[in-house]
């Protein structure tokens, strides 16, 4: 099963290698607590907050609006939604500190075990549309053990467009074949196939709630094409590609 | 002297963090022995490869030649010294593999144990004119613990043009002062204290041999101004800066 051709491995991150979800719900119960903000489910409030993350990435992608990092535009979505609940008046830096919630997310049970493991042999990056420095403060959160991180900021465009996935083999000097993508979701390991990667799928089917109750999404449970690599989790991913 | 402010730690690489010198005079060695080249001073190759390093990223700093990432600098070079040694007929694969003589280098005795005391506190970055693939690859081969490479290849440019040092620090979303240029070279230093970087010098007197013998440069041996640290090496950064 093991491929000696393969030399990287490109992770997408959230919802792959960390539950978004969990750590948004309690960071914004925090935040709530510490500004005495009355009346927000906080869970529903995650989720608009994610809600809100494919829309303003698709301005992007249009050119509708001009390249932002992904801060930027979780940012936006912030004031927008306290906006819309009529919260005002909260002080610039606890506003700074809840967006950056996003850079203090918790990895999957399995995740920093199955990347240790996994880094004794190949490069480790990220290709995600997380900035460079949301990623870096969430691998300091998280342990997450990267090489590297590429993706979204670094070529200047966000996933699913092909050039994020080119860019990222390219700063590696590796041909696409040499990397595969990794990711919970059908939808990024197309297009990375796309792109002449290979694909792993790591279905992770509490993403969106241990009930899968999110109004934003559904967990992909089952792969949609004959992916090159299908594991539970990343230790099992480990044990197939080796060491 | 530690101060909280400070967020991040930018390095220099060649000769900060690594001997180039003794690194590539050994791979000159085993290139030449494997391609049965005689009559090459190794000693003298790996200074003469090094002595073109400035005068081709001036060309790329100047507009003389468009942008193109060390690596391809490194092998045009490479082309150039061989050629003029008369060595013709090397296979391809024997000569990207001897160009990536620069992705193997070793690094000084304290580097590893000072990095990864430094890493516990801070983000650690590498900001050299060293691509993204020579610098990921130069950790896996060293064991060098950064959270991110930034530097040249990502800000299009060469130090010490001001670009490089602002583009890497914008990456962190860090304001210029909570980020420390860590060099063995005074001019690296000055550059990045003049975008408003703190600066520690941590020099590197072996960098040209054992006595200082290569033609292509001298070690600093002493901060040229007041550089906000000094140490001797990096486990005595780690002492100053804490944790």
């Amino acid at each position: 099963m093991t491929d000696r051709s393969i030399k990287a491995l490109l992770f997408d991150v959230f919802g792959t290698v960390v539950d978004w979800r969990t750590s948004v719900i309690r960071e914004g119960e925090a935040f709530g607590s510490t500004n005495r903000i009355q009346g927000i489910d906080w869970v529903a409030f995650a989720d608009a907050w994610r809600g809100l993350y494919q829309p303003t990435m698709q301005k992007v992608r249009s050119g509708a609006a001009p390249w932002q990092p992904l801060d930027e535009l979780h940012r936006a979505s912030l004031d927008k939604l306290l906006a819309e609940h009529g919260v005002s008046g909260i002080p610039e830096a606890e506003l700074e500190r809840f967006n950056r919630a996003w850079h203090r997310l918790d990895p999957w049970p399995d995740a920093v075990s199955g990347l240790t493991r996994l880094k004794r042999k190949y490069i480790l990056a990220t290709c995600s549309n997380g900035n460079v420095a949301l990623m870096v403060n969430l691998a300091k959160h998280a342990g997450l053990p990267w090489d590297m991180v590429l993706g979204a900021e670094l070529a200047r465009h966000y996933k699913p467009c092909p050039e994020t996935y080119k860019r990222s083999v390219e700063f590696l000097r590796l041909d696409p074949s040499a990397c595969v993508m990794v990711a919970a979701h059908n939808r990024d390991l197309a297009a990375a196939a796309a792109c002449g990667l290979k694909t792993a799928f790591v279905p992770r089917p509490q993403e969106f709630g241990a009930q899968a109750e999110s109004p934003v999404g559904k967990p992909d449970l089952a792969p949609s094409q004959k992916w090159d690599f299908v594991a539970e989790d990343f230790n099992k991913l480990a044990a197939l590609l080796g060491p």
